[in-house]
């Protein structure tokens, strides 16, 4: 089972949350000034102290290179490698785990990177998971820290906690209602930030936007962690309120059921019109109007997009052949 | 059962096939030189002649000021009277069968408009009804006739068979391919009218459209139903092969589906939304791209129109009342 497939706490609003450490060895030099030798031994150590007892089961070690094109970008929609890791396969690799929560990226920007991804709001539990992982990997090799500037990263953005934690919020409600420009700003003063997860412009694909936090400098991972949960936690609870108006209007309630309606019956859909006609469908599954598991929607989300699809596949399909596979998949799901 | 309910023949292509004669009896004016008393007077002659033996029990006799407004224009929606008869009800009365198949005026232009209507592509059949009834009548009053004009009618262009005969087409694939105007100015050269069956303008609602024979005078009433049967087979002929051309288009069969799935899930709906709606569901269910019987999409499309579903509530809805309702009983339909 994936993370995606289970239920999870405030999913209503919340489809995941994703806590990532970044970590360098003390012994070698930044993966930046390493060429493909050096990032290969540095792998092989992490690889090495990592996966032993019952890690060796429990995870899955993948050179970039044995993959194609199509699985990175795969794995890049899932958030599992950020894009620019998938960009280039020299001297890289991954440590994946089986239900793809925890992913360990070797020789990205630093030389270790390891996420976790969980469903729903799960802040604290992501940066437990997160955290055992960094400890289990500390008892094994030197990594590199200065008593003042704590962990050290190869982007002084970084510098410090070398944490990076975020939700993906569902905010169709909020972003009807105009409200996000405004919250944003207020979440910036905040030391944190608030934008679409997909896509640019004004309108983020299927409402979805990302919280994270900014600041790794002076701030301890708890408190880090703390800040984060209690400003998604407001977020969520304007969201809801602001569903509450939403849902009052039948207009609105048309549009979920049309939406619904179009999502079960259409005999071809892009990634896009998916995206938008979901976040309809999950807002009327979140507060009752539909009957339909969270998850299965979340599950969509994530597996409708166009590489991971391809990689279902087996291959490489055309845009129109996607958007008949898509629709299918997603009347299936839906049935 | 009411007429549409009935499978029938080409119902692919035809909804319904209409036949009307107007007959006028020899010893009273028109009824446009009749005062109330003189109308009473002829319905109560008509009545007489026409609502005995077995006609008796399989016909209503309803005196038009006995009705609502909502009824009124629910029978003309219906197509069972026309709109004019609707809007006035002084010495007016209709006679109609249980089934709703045959509906006689009587005091509208003429005394006496006899009409048949029955599902699919039915001429002969209709006809021989209205014939029926027509020497029913002959045989107990006497009709205006002349030797060499045939029936006398008020109108001129009545004079003669007195017969209007009309078949109902859904046309969506001939409109899309832009045949339409060429077609209808090919018929009217054979003296055929075809138009648009609902609304104004270059788009009938619901792709629905109306063939109807114009010439009364120096042709038999065989001859003018053979003529209108030979284009009406003509033109069910180049739909169908349009269709065949634009059910090879995956976005078409999406446009279907789509369709399908909205109505099958909107939460209200107006009329004209409807119609456009249930013209691809129709070609999809005629065509056998949904599993839908013909005739639940001919009786929604009677069944929906806006007075009759007022007269199926028993009051006077507002227009988002209705939108609601028929949102409901589509959904019930179609389940």
């Amino acid at each position: 089972m994936k993370w995606y497939e289970n239920a999870a706490e405030h999913a209503d609003v919340v489809l995941s949350t994703r806590v990532r450490l970044a970590r360098n060895l003390k012994d070698y030099p930044f993966p930046a000034r390493l060429n493909e030798k050096g990032k290969d031994e540095v792998n092989a150590i992490v690889k090495e102290a990592l996966l032993c007892g019952e890690r060796a089961q429990e995870f899955d070690y993948v050179p970039m290179r044995s993959l194609s094109h199509t699985q990175c970008v795969s794995l890049a929609e899932k958030h599992l490698i950020s894009p620019e890791f998938a960009s280039d396969s020299a001297g890289r690799a991954l440590i994946l785990s089986k239900d793809e929560d925890v992913s360990i990226m070797l020789c990205e920007e630093d030389h270790v990177r390891v996420q976790v991804i969980y469903p729903g709001l799960s802040l604290e539990a992501a940066y437990e998971k997160a955290n055992a992982i960094d400890e289990a990997l500390s008892q094994k090799v030197s990594i590199a820290f200065d008593e003042r500037l704590g962990y050290l990263t190869q982007c002084p953005t970084n510098l410090g906690t070398g944490l990076r934690a975020s939700v993906m919020l569902h905010l169709p409600a909020l972003a009807r209602s105009g409200a996000m420009p405004r919250l944003a700003n207020t979440v910036a003063k905040l030391g944190l930030i608030l934008r679409g997860a997909y896509g640019e412009g004004s309108k983020p694909v299927g409402d979805l936007y990302q919280l994270s936090n900014q600041v790794t400098l002076g701030i301890s991972e708890t408190a880090a962690i703390r800040n984060l949960a209690s400003i998604a936690n407001q977020i969520i609870t304007q969201e809801k309120s602001a569903r509450e108006a939403l849902l009052k209007d039948d207009v609105f309630i048309d549009r979920i059921w049309r939406a619904f309606g179009i999502l079960n019956s259409a005999h071809m859909l892009s990634c896009n019109e998916f995206m938008d006609l979901v976040s309809l469908v999950r807002i009327g599954a979140a507060e009752g109007v539909l009957n339909i598991p969270l998850q299965t929607l979340t599950r969509l989300m994530v597996e409708m997009q166009p590489a991971t699809l391809n990689t279902a596949q087996g291959r490489s399909c055309t845009a129109a052949e996607r958007d008949v596979l898509r629709a299918k998949a997603v009347k299936e799901a839906l049935r």
